[in-house]
Parts: structure tokens; sequence; C-alpha cells
């Protein structure tokens, strides 16, 4: 990372912190600031409002034709801020690269809505997705930090209910352990940029309401069956405390039999990938991410 | 894996066993005949007998015009087995992806040269390289099983002399503990269908010849220092013994700040690019790899 990309990172996270010290609706305010929600929309994809298994979404359509594969995005926020649109430039950026298109579920948020609501969401989103004609093998889960996270808990719950299994799963940064026991939790507090552990903690305890985090839905790195998983990629920075919920995750995958690369980029933040343009490295993520949607999408043909 | 696919897998590894039952020269000559050294030579690539850093070489050049970078190769064998030739396709489907040049080095092996003579060999031969006026930033070290533990570990060696730091570095299901304390080496006994707990005992033992296995140069998975290294790639199959040799490097590499991509493919053995052509998930293997070395050199005009 450069002086300059340094400082355009830093400047972006001031404008948002998450010490919980302010009101919730500020909160959120200020995460769809940060996150560029009521900017100018992403180049190359035409957004459409929608909704999905009863939950609002938005479509991500490529202006290129569509090659007939699906992402279901799950946005980021620590299951309490973030919307599709505060995701939107990193949905747009694996529609691009991938020609799929992308539905971004607006999945129903802590403190009003805690665990597992938005896993019942991200479950009735992919069964509708199933039941409207889209192939297993076509649909791609992804998504970012909590919904990182949601995009594996959902393939878990789906997987337990008997739903076929999707291509692929990208999480960037997931959040897998709320039962925050990683090394990284800790050595990496000084060098993360964005999580603290008063946010973390403050962000987890109105996502469990009260819930033990030692189970598998809430800290899949530690708890869930991985057996009959399909291909995951799991992307983290060397700077982030969630470090080992990833570092975790591909180790306990691996032991069970899954295809599963875990994807390092050192010295970056959490989500780096939302510095497309800015940072070399996120853009270089960027792409060894639509490398592994095309490497796990059947090849077909364009079908506008 | 289809039934087809693994029957051909399986007819090549009973032809070799490495129960330490058997004359070392025997057990040689199998182990050259299992990989092909002796058969016809790969296609796409010219061979041509060197020396490097004083030890005998094979040099590959690409049919098409050279990148200008090099991989320099180190063939696996436990330390005690094998040669350029018996990692010559694996070495050739490198060269194939990249446009690279390649040179594959025939180190010292156990018994009759343990511990560190290898890692003496590889240590020359990266400063010969270095010396001969190929850029560090145009460099690969790459390699498989053994060899690939001797990459990283020639990479550490070259660190703490002060060499500059190649561009990357590609390893193929190495080995990297000495010590087996892996939960993978209990875990995964039963499905590695290369690799025992005898034969891992019998040639760790002529390679290590006396020397205690928790040091940085023979475990370095778990005592390196892995700070200031370059990027990594550790590709290794869910099905082999030596799974956390890897899991745990790219575990201690991350928590390094290194950039790091551990990329498990499910199902299949030990060095599983070596079925290229045979395994469907060799072949995508070997492409990922040529992809990340590709990513992580300069962009440069063909020199031919």
């Amino acid at each position: 990372m450069t002086k300059q990309q340094r400082e355009a990172v830093d400047a972006r996270l001031r404008s948002a912190t998450f010490d919980g010290s302010r009101p919730l609706e500020e909160l959120r305010t200020g995460f769809a600031a940060m996150m560029g929600a009521d900017g100018p929309p992403p180049a190359g994809v035409n957004l459409t409002d929608g909704f999905l298994g009863g939950r609002p979404a938005v479509e991500f359509a490529p202006l290129a034709p569509s090659t007939g594969a699906m992402i279901l995005y799950f946005h980021g926020g620590s299951w309490v801020f973030g919307s599709p649109l505060t995701a939107q430039h990193l949905t747009a950026a694996l529609v691009r690269r991938t020609g799929a298109r992308a539905v971004s579920l607006d999945y129903r948020l802590a403190p009003e809505y805690p665990f597992p609501a938005a896993i019942e969401d991200g479950v009735a989103a992919y069964r509708e997705l199933l039941e409207s004609g889209v192939p297993a093998e076509q649909i791609i889960l992804a998504g970012d930090s909590a919904g990182g996270g949601l995009s594996i808990i959902t393939l878990l719950a789906a997987r337990d209910e008997g739903l076929p299994m999707p291509a692929a799963v990208v999480a960037f940064s997931p959040g897998l352990d709320a039962s925050r026991s990683g090394e990284s939790i800790t050595t990496k507090a000084a060098v993360d940029p964005i999580l603290t552990h008063s946010s973390l903690q403050a962000t987890g305890e109105l996502h469990r309401a009260g819930q033990d985090p030692h189970q598998p839905l809430l800290s899949p790195a530690l708890y869930a069956d991985l057996t009959g998983l399909p291909p995951l990629l799991l992307q983290v920075g060397s700077n982030e405390m969630l470090l080992d919920d990833s570092t975790r995750m591909a180790t306990r995958a691996a032991a069970a039999g899954v295809d599963v690369i875990l994807d390092v980029t050192a010295d970056v933040p959490h989500v780096f990938q939302s510095f497309e343009g800015i940072l070399d490295e996120a853009d270089a993520a960027l792409d060894r991410a639509g490398r592994f949607v095309l490497d796990h999408l059947p090849a077909v043909t364009p079908i506008g």
C-alpha cells in the first residue's frame, strides 16, 4: 500500500466509527455514507429494486449479456448495519468480472431482528432462486464481513434442509466465530483500522440476543459440520481481527474434504476489496474472486 | 474423481511403495519409473542438461518465446528419491502455463547427504541465478513434496543470508514439518494412498540424520520466522497426511503479514498435480498455479 493509498483508506475509515456510543440510526447512516450507498451507482451494471424470499432485494444486471449465472449477495455491516446499496460497489465488481447477474438481499438486521432472522431470510432467498428455475450449479453465494459469514451460514442451513448446493461461495473477510476466540482478535487488534474489541462486542451482543455463541450457525468456523460443502473462497486481509475466522474455517474445511481456497492479502484491512480503484490489492483480489467464480460455473452460452 | 480416473491413479501408485523394506536403489528406481522419468519427455518444452550452484540441473525452455522469468524448481521424493527428470512433467506444466523458463536442481539427497546439504544446494543455486543477472523479481521458486518444502526452506535461508526475495513461491503438497505433529498425520492416514507412517518415519530419519526436527529449517511451518517472505501459494490435497503442513504454514504466514494462498483440493492425493491429463483436478490446480505465477511477475516483453 502506498502512502497515498493509505491516506485515502484512512480518510474513508475516519468517516464512521462503530463504538456503540452513538444512536443506532446515526451509526447506520454513517456506515451507509462510508460505503458510498448514497453516491453515484456503480458503472457497468443496471440496478433494479425487487423482492426475494419475502425481503426487498436489489438486482444487478451486467450491461454485457449475462452468462446465466446468478450471485446471491449478502452485504456486510456486523449484522446491524448496511443494505444492498452499502455493498453495491463490491457486488457490481463481481458482476463486471463474471458476467453473472446478482441479487443482493436486504436481510433483516439486529437488534430489531436478531439471530437467526437473517439466516431465515438467506435460506428463503436461496430457496426462491432455486424455485424460480435458476439451477443450483449456476448460483454463487457471496458476501462480505457479516454477510460473508451469512453466505456460509446460509449454505449450512440450506444443506441441513436438504436443498441442493450452489456452485461455490465467495466470502470477503467473513465473520465466522461469534465466540471471538481467534488469536487474531488479540494479535491484530493494534493493526486493525476498522474493528475494535468494543465494536465487535457491541454488535455481537445485538446479533446474538443472549444466544450461546458456541453453536454451528453462530460460530461455524469452530462448530459446524462442514462436510458436503461446495468450493469456498475465503479472502481476508492480514491486518484484521477476523483473520483467524478464515484461517480456522479453511483448516476445518480442508479436514472435512471440502475444496477451499484461503486467500490472504498482506497489510490490508477488513473488506479491503471495497477499495477497488484505490488499493491495487483490492483490484487484484477481485480479479482472483472473479476467476474463482468462473472456474466453478458450467460453460454456458450467453442468454442476454 | 471419476471411477476411471481413480483406477488410473491407483494403478500408478501401486507401481511403487516407500515402506523402507527394499534396498535404496530399488526404491529410487521405482520412484523414477512411477514419475515417468524414463518415459517420453514432456511436450511443449526443450530440455537441456546444465549446472547451477555447483550441482547438475536440467533447464526447461518453452517452445514459445520466454517471458524472461525463471522458475527454480525442486523435485519431490522425500529428500531421498528423485531427480529433475522425476518432476519433469510438473516442471513442464508450469513452463507451458507461464511462458517462463525453468531450471530444476539435482540437489544432494539423503542418506548420502543429509540435512542441510539440500538447503545449501538450493541457496547456492538461487545465488548463482541472481549473480547470472536474472532479477529477483523475475524468479519463482517452486517444488513438490520435499521439494515444495525445500523451495520454502531455501527461501528462508536466502532471506537470512540477505539475498533479495524472489517474486513468489509455488509449493505443491510441501513437507514443512519434520516433527510430523499435524493432526492430518493421523486423521488422513487411512485415506492417503501414498504416504504412510512408516515411510514418513524412514525417509525423515534419513534426512534428519539425528538432528532435532524442532528447528526452523526442518519444521518451518512451526518454527520459522516467516516475516518478509514473498507471496506463497500452497496447493495440497485433502487426502494427504501432509495436509496440515500447509494449513499451519498458511495460518502462520498470514499471522506474519505474508501474502499467502492456501489452495486445498478435495479428495485427491499427495502431489495430485502430477496427474495432469488424468485428473481434472490436476489440470485445474496447475492452471491456478500458472495464473498465480503470472500475477506476481512484472509485465515483460517476450525476449525469445
